[in-house]
């Protein structure tokens, strides 16, 4: 600490990422990254864009991936806002929408950055415990608050909550934000995405990411759907913060990410094929497994401890997630990848928990 | 306004950035960017960055790039800060160090995001006036002060603060951060940067960006040096905010760009030859033009208004900056382009003034 620091840095928990070790042959499954490349179109849009003009400012207001995004969703471009990664995004929300007079709510369970975001803006909170299998109730939400989120898929479960229950949460819920972060809702199945409620509900938004689904977490790209007052407030944050949140490299991947369609749809499909295969080979090695509507899974085994599993996958070179947190201390978070790597994981958990 | 905001957002009033227009045949001298283009070996290094390694997560830390900085300045890799374009760096800058219990000390005339961002973070601060010639008295910063801030060269005037009149200041001020903000510094003589200081004043911040020298404006890398300790409690809220605020090509760029000295430096060179040709031109037209240590002119006509004059040059195509503000709505800002946008600009003016 140094007395050169504001008052509260020194009371920052930040946040931990997962990993990025710079090992050869690693089997790579602790980050829910994609197991695919990107679109070769997205390629290509990428390096079309390394060009002279790169010397220049990005458009400060995105203009033309803000209008690919209205088209794509059936929005109008003034309820849509981009950022540098749905953290950056997120990050704005609770500046912008979530310093309120009342604690915010979320899941117990969630999201490990909510916690730390309300320490960088003195957001006070509650969280609300998740069922005893770990599914999110959102009658629980309906309670006096100064606003509320969750991730649907949630993680680190995977578990996902109904549209309708969302629906049935904002009719009851009109006077605060409900923010639905949707990292992972491309794996869920179709129409379980809240943003069909967005023309209904004007305190509802909802954040995405193309880190995940599309296959561009190291682009840092990321974007909130809602009510043009709310995407105001947000534009407000911004253009306090920082004038161009995205380069030209990042904005011309991110319109040909939303028009090659045929890519996207596959490479996602073929993520939650392979996640149900390595499901079902889990459960036959004993694992009890949430159901997952996420590129990753969240399984424990019984007679194994989650930690001694984590280690020793990690000494063959397999790394997945596992959290020393309350009650999931015994899970492993698995992410989805190639059906080889999966074979890889499923044949290393059988020699671990066969010795 | 709506009722879903944080209670402050209402209140904010955000930057305004310059133009980024887009229209043909435009000669561009409002933003002063680079009117060349980044390296090529730059632009190679970004190409070989568009691989299938983008759908992984970006290294959260930036090890390479902060050690290129750390090797390039001299300095340790806990020494160095690395962010999304140093508007950015600046925000973590005001709320990890500037939120104090007394205000914070800046030019009058100086970069307008510094008072945006107080109004972001709720910072007071007191504004000290320039000199009637638009100097800046480092003398003038010796009162209780909860931070310092000073663009150097400061912009928009492009007036340079020397290297010894600096120290003095930090030998005074040693109980508040002092940061100076060099985004021009490129474009001043050789050892005009405070960087050589910060290994003797643990209170010192510099900050850069490639925005300007290095021509990447398009690609938004900004970055702080200054003793391990600041640099911590930026750290501390950068990760409190986006684990990774720079991505694959980004960080690739960077790298080469500090690695490509002999490009740099001929950029460079180029720009402030072609600045004094610039300054010659215009004072043979009567203009006043303030010593410019920068890549942008601070002018004025004793017999032509300012604002009349930038909206003649768009007339013309040719845009340049114009402020409304107090003091210095007579100035034009015009960057430094290639000899011929130069030229377009000296003949448009001569037209102009001789009707």
């Amino acid at each position: 600490m140094s007395k050169y620091w504001s008052e509260f840095v020194t009371r920052l928990d930040p946040y931990t990422p997962g990993e990025q070790p710079a090992i050869n042959n690693l089997t790579k499954l602790n980050t829910n990254e994609n197991p695919y490349p990107p679109s070769p179109a997205v390629m290509d849009a990428m390096r079309d864009a390394v060009n002279d003009d790169l010397r220049l400012y990005p458009p400060p207001n995105a203009d033309q991936f803000k209008q690919t995004l209205a088209e794509y969703f059936q929005l109008t471009p003034a309820q849509v806002f981009v950022g540098n990664g749905s953290d950056e995004v997120l990050a704005h929300v609770f500046n912008g929408l979530f310093r309120q007079p009342q604690s915010i709510l979320f899941p117990d369970i969630s999201y490990s950055f909510y916690p730390v975001y309300c320490g960088l803006y003195s957001i006070e909170y509650n969280k609300v415990p998740l069922a005893d299998d770990f599914s999110l109730d959102l009658n629980d939400y309906r309670q006096a608050n100064g606003g509320i989120i969750f991730p649907n898929p949630n993680a680190p479960t995977g578990r996902l909550v109904s549209l309708p229950a969302i629906e049935a949460l904002l009719q009851a819920n009109r006077n605060s934000v409900v923010v639905v972060d949707e990292a992972y809702i491309d794996f869920a199945e179709e129409g379980a995405s809240a943003v069909s409620l967005i023309d209904q509900y004007d305190n509802l938004l909802v954040v995405q990411t193309l880190s995940k689904s599309r296959a561009l977490a190291g682009l840092r790209i990321g974007y909130a759907l809602g009510s043009a007052q709310l995407i105001e407030g947000l534009e407000r944050i911004k253009n306090s913060f920082n004038s161009y949140p995205l380069g030209h490299v990042q904005l011309a991947a991110a319109v040909a990410s939303f028009t090659d369609r045929d890519y996207f749809n596959a490479m996602r499909v073929q993520v939650i094929d392979s996640r149900e295969v390595l499901v079902g080979k889990l459960e036959r090695l004993g694992f009890a497994v949430l159901p997952s509507a996420a590129n990753f899974v969240f399984v424990r085994h019984p007679e194994h401890d989650g930690a001694v599993l984590a280690q020793a996958l990690r000494e063959k070179n397999i790394i997945i997630r596992h959290f020393k947190s309350p009650r999931i201390d015994q899970f492993l978070r698995i992410s989805v990848g190639t059906p080889q790597q999966n074979q890889q994981l499923v044949d290393a958990l059988d020699e671990i928990i066969s010795v």
